[in-house]
């Protein structure tokens, strides 16, 4: 199986942090193939930075999807809390897991209510809507930023202090599981396991996460439904940025 | 004052309609200054269409501020739940009104539940989350497709019955006024009109709601919030669509 | 254009208060026409005074309606909070706004959520539920009472504090944007000035708000629905107020 | 025990039968002492009679209280969806329950959903904000109106035919329980017996519920909160109705 | 009228307390007739405890209900938090009231937000879950913990602290009314009128609750709806416990 | 890997389906061991059944717990909307999930709204509690039942024509996505292709699904948190079934 999995930035750096988390994640036999959107934000911190990435990664994968060389089975989007998700959904024909949802969804599994911890509060109320739309905010107990923008991450004493924080203010919120919001995050492993053994609580990456359940998705035979809200493209004049 | 009008797609003839009924609707002294997207759909129809939309809008808006000839004191955003205005608050210091929200407010003050019409079925999922996200969901009794694409609209028999049809569904769902759930709609006078007395329901139209509006906030020196959700950009690198 | 804008209570001293705070909102050509209740509480703090207040204001525009010299185009009722918005549709053919939900209609379009200081905390129970009947409670992140009375308000050092102290717990609660959740407060004008100032938050004044929303209604020629809930009265005996 | 019962309206013929539903209901040694407010509207069908009947009644229970020759234990506040409820409240130290809370409170022990057949469409706004805020609207099915006024129900054909019809269409969305919604229903004993046998399901009456759950309240000793929302009444000058 | 009262654990002084308290709660000529599971857990105490002990509970029914010597008129179920209830209901011919639900149902009517005391953290979302699907979970401000297990329930000096803490902190979160969230706390009379004292709040017993409302129920003629969710049970081969 | 899958009641034909259905959709390596309940009932269908088989399912993974020849690394349990979940994730220390929410999960990554098709009316308000208690309901458009029991179920005639039409209810109301709700119908495969391709919708099994995800938590060496509402179970004397 091939799964896509798309960064939602530009910066190439966190796209190979993205695949090295995704094919840890991925069962033997899954090939991951990594994109990095050819326009777009450096890394997407709130609302325009996120409308903007939804139509990079759109056009990305629609100029991707014609010259394809082979053909995959599955895209796994990679920006937590950022747009995009459903336009993917009318675009192509193979299914599309988004990891902010994909991480709720297994979260959810684990315990009776979870908690986000993100980057900075400016993507607390991307990340709300997006587990809002996706169906799965009932069981979420709070978002919590660290304060830390999605390129200031790393394994440091400042970070770590910032996540231990952030998830306890999370877990005070009625957390039981905590969930990494933000696909940077997915390489912190010693950070994660820090944070999970400090708490006693599960770490859920949604990287992880979604590739799990595009697998999933892929092995059961399903698709999205083409009735209704993610119905085939109408064809029309559709320009993908400014001429010259 | 001055209030920049955006269509959200790039059919220059829906720019004109557009700007037609915001003039009629601005009070004395108030310029409409119309706006068509560089890039963009040709309609907004969907979540493809509708993240583009919201990329291209943004962009035209920074490319257009930057160049400016006079200040503006307001925009609004006349594409009917399509993306975008969250963005917009981050990028302008001046107040932003989408035309969506914009409806839905004023119809509030008019009866106990309203129902917007709209134009494909598709177009609903985006129209309901737009009001949930903007706060005046909780009194939406219905969203309703005439089943005509943006572009199909006119004032002939199949429109007028289409539209009768749909208003019908609404009212029977509870709606007490009608909201008119596409900016193209805006110049469907006698339409508009045939509806409201037939059903004997107030139309409101989000064009003219919106500058209305936006003038209210611009008068009583009202600006968007700077703290949390809207705080200013941060600096970075952002590349607007494709190269070469 | 000749807006009435009735107090709640019958202190004569808010009324003008009232009436200037509505002057300085209103577009040139409005005319205010202020109307103190001819009987009710002398300030609305909590459920009984807020329903003895909404039936001595609609008598008052009962009695004012049958007798006025000259018609006014919209009623602005300037109880925040307090009953009576619907009965008042009812009983009119103009359209009505209630300083509760104006303000709340502005608030949504300058920040993600808003908040609302008030007087009493008795006074806190009313206001939410305000907000949720007239649809705009969602993005409502607190109503946070200052502990002061209705006739206590004035620009002094301990009415700043209370109301600092306040609006610092609204905005940690979420607020974005902060609402005047008392009539008696639109005169309060250095006061907000300070508290927008300090907390860096835009402050919105419901007797304003009322007015600008009031006058759009009108210019627009829309009429509040007189199909289901606000269906004009039935005829029948009515005794407003117990004889000798 | 004496119970004080009030009428919600000014028709003495209702008070009647409201007082025999009530005494029918009530424990032996339980005394009714029905009310019927000094003024107010005739029957209360609306938000303007609504008003007018709260500031009635608690004006006739405000004077009826310094002048009861003997004490009450409780208050049942029989109109149906009509306000006055938490005034009453801050009005007196007794308890107080009002028919719509109660018909709900005890439907809810006897389905999983209940559904209120009431008069006039115009009621059910008023119904379902009343339940609403008694903390009961969750498992309400539906609220159905029989398009019959207050003061027209009676047992002929006509009236059968319409609460048949009504109480279909509660059960067709889902209601397990009917709840008679309206105080003059209370005397319908035949009607109600016919519906109840032709659709299987029982029926709550909202007066003999309330009695019921007075007499609880009082037996166990309990009182209404002056934490909070009830607090005692702020002494201040009020004028119940203008005068000459 | 005789009510058989169900503790929903297995231990038999604990059985005897809740009977002492339905005792008092009865009214004259209304017999407790107090039923011990079979089996089951010792005490209920999170997930696992609470579905064996509605299996414990409706089999105990089942087989006492079969060999009963006189009849009774309704069950009340005095566990808090805990499953069965609508099982129950399924069961039986006479009315059947929860003491979880019953406690909501009269606390609502005292003030406007009620909150539970409960026993341990893991209770805690039992009695949410429980209060929703009972359809009164809308006025709950909060349900506390006091860390204390069941059957270490007592009238000393830790047990008073760690309950007036936990009112503390449900007044805090906007509980107007409290309410004992343990059968078990039925017979701690002094420390409830100590917490009632201290904090100024009513306190209802959920037992005392349960018993008022089944006699209402019962003196009103009504049943549990056998229309939908509490239809006969199916006749079908069920084995209650494995066979040694 | 192993994975336990349990039968919510005592037919073995069921529990033999149940495995097949499981087999199809494991990945290699994953060895599906069925287990079939000591007790309970022979189908579950409704309260009293969903009780009965919770405390049989609970009382067999805790016997078979203890005697187990091999470790296994999740369970399954396969009852949609039947009780037990939580509290296997109290006993056991491998991760547990549910065929309701696994169907659910997946469901909402392939459409906006998913509809669910059961067995009789009396399963719909177990299964909607099930949902909403597993943070999955938001996207949930209808639950239909098709009127056929458990037992019933084959892929006649009968059985399809009421499967269509439960379908298009379920569909009418919004649903994008189908879920079979029960796990008696994993079986039915050609009916299943037979209404996917009538209608044009994905159908989601949920036995499926749950082996799919229970891989997935189990390949992230997640598991259940133990803080919060699955603490390990407390020690008390529990009797599980009546003696003699």
């Amino acid at each position: 199986m091939r799964i896509l999995v798309t960064n939602c930035n530009t910066t190439v750096a966190m796209t190979r942090e993205i695949a090295a988390g995704a094919r840890a994640a991925a069962s033997a036999g899954t090939v991951i193939v990594p994109l990095t959107p050819a326009w777009g934000p450096e890394s997407a911190e709130g609302w325009l930075d996120s409308y903007l990435s939804a139509a990079a990664v759109l056009d990305t994968l629609r100029v991707h999807d014609a010259a394809a060389p082979e053909p995959y089975h599955a895209v796994v989007m990679a920006g937590f809390g950022e747009h995009g998700r459903e336009g993917v959904r009318e675009l192509l024909d193979v299914p599309v897991v988004d990891i902010t949802e994909a991480a709720a969804h297994l979260a959810c599994l684990l315990g009776r209510r979870y908690g986000v911890i993100t980057t900075l509060e400016r993507s607390r109320p991307l990340i709300e809507d997006s587990l809002r739309t996706a169906g799965v905010a009932a069981n979420c107990a709070a978002v919590v930023a660290t304060g830390l923008g999605v390129l200031e991450l790393d394994e440091g004493p400042a970070t770590t202090a910032a996540f231990l924080d952030a998830a306890r203010r999370a877990r005070d919120a009625g957390a039981e599981v905590l969930v990494l919001g933000c696909a940077g995050m997915t390489g912190l492993k010693e950070l994660r396991d820090h944070v999970a053994t400090e708490l006693g609580l599960p770490v859920v990456d949604g990287v992880a996460a979604a590739v799990q359940l595009a697998e999933s998705v892929v092995r059961l035979g399903l698709r999205t439904s083409r009735s209704g809200s993610y119905a085939a493209l109408r064809d029309k004049r559709r320009v993908w940025g400014a001429t010259g």
